[in-house]
């Protein structure tokens, strides 16, 4: 977490967001107004936020990783919006995303040109998905897949495997990061395109498909930027 | 600053990086020793960590933003295993890289797949730049330019500009973030594919290319994800 995010926490009154979240901070809450929430209850979420700063409170919306990245960030502001809100203050706190973390557990698999793409077809329909999969494959751009699986949701990898495959060998070192360093849980290895969806996947994974110069150095995933040595 | 990197500066005997980036956090430093080097100097930089490293020193080697992404992460690892010594312990410390932080100053742009792409043509191609830029575009990707203009490198923006004309409207909105959260020296704005390229632009300036889907809302610039409000 960042420094400017802890102080972010101290300085609300009120503290909004899903409820596994705001377990993870506890520890940093003293005698804050909490508003916990269940998954996908974002518009709901933001609304109570928007009524609650509207009221006058200072409320410090949680997102894990980086709002900014898949997370609370965009949502907040439409609902700004929608309530002819957006004068009010508001300050986004960046943190570090899903692939950021994943890339340091790895090495150094982001050292260059990257995509980041979300496989939850939910808000995004799966032609659009696979379309820049096939694009961010062709243009040898390194692959950080967020939401690569859920518990209905299982077959997309295979099919972005198989694309992949189209473009890129076989034995392309894919990273595969569960929870990135959010302490225990964190567990981390490198595969191949051929088999890494033998590994298990879940919600909380981030994959990353390395490019054509990504490599193995040792325990490490790296991407040179092709500096000479 | 993420309260890890914090830590691991206290924690470091040695700490050498890029001289700007060791002047920005001089206030935390006490007696370590400082072994600051200039720009272009990545390579010499991180032999002589490895070198320090190899002594017994425990190092800290300073990037700016995320040493993951465009910084000295992957330099590093090619080093220690240049000398053999990829067994050495090592973290890396993952940062607010520079896409993360403009995107926080503008809003929320970031909200759905995006590219990062370097300008930098000193060690990759233009040819792949372009095509990479191309890629993007038709995919109808964010994109978080890095080093998007030097005092050397001044026509290739205007050039992606054209580029991304070809696939999106001249209203595009377009964010330009200089020394992103980095104190009295940020400053943003936003402005469309059309004119971006008459602002000032240089190589502490983040761009980021909206999609289809990017629209201002008051001060902001947001990608929406897709929710219904």
């Amino acid at each position: 977490m960042t420094e400017r995010a802890k102080e972010a926490l101290a300085e609300a009154d009120t503290v909004a967001g899903y409820k596994t979240y705001i377990d993870l901070i506890r520890p940093l809450l003293r005698e804050q107004t909490v508003a916990a929430t269940g998954m996908r209850q974002e518009v709901e979420r933001c609304r109570e936020v928007v009524r609650l700063a509207g009221k006058g409170h200072r409320v410090a919306l949680v997102s894990s990783g980086d709002a900014g990245i898949y997370g609370m960030a965009g949502i907040l502001i439409e609902c700004l919006s929608e309530a002819d809100l957006l004068a009010m203050p508001l300050e986004i706190i960046p943190g570090i995303t899903a692939a950021n973390a994943a890339a340091a557990v790895l090495g150094a698999p982001l050292m260059h040109d990257f995509a980041a793409i979300s496989l939850s077809d939910l808000l995004t329909p799966w032609d659009v998905i696979l379309r820049r999969v096939h694009l961010a494959a062709e243009g040898d751009f390194v692959i950080a897949l967020y939401n690569p699986k859920s518990a209905a949701r299982t077959e997309q990898i295979g099919v972005i495997r198989e694309v992949l495959l189209q473009y890129r060998a076989a034995e392309t070192p894919v990273g595969i990061v569960r929870e990135a360093l959010r302490g225990p849980g964190s567990a981390a290895v490198i595969r191949t395109l051929a088999n890494f969806t033998q590994e298990k996947i879940d919600m909380l994974s981030t994959v990353i498909i390395g490019n054509s110069q990504t490599r193995r150095l040792g325990p490490y995933l790296v991407t040179p930027r092709g500096y000479s040595l």
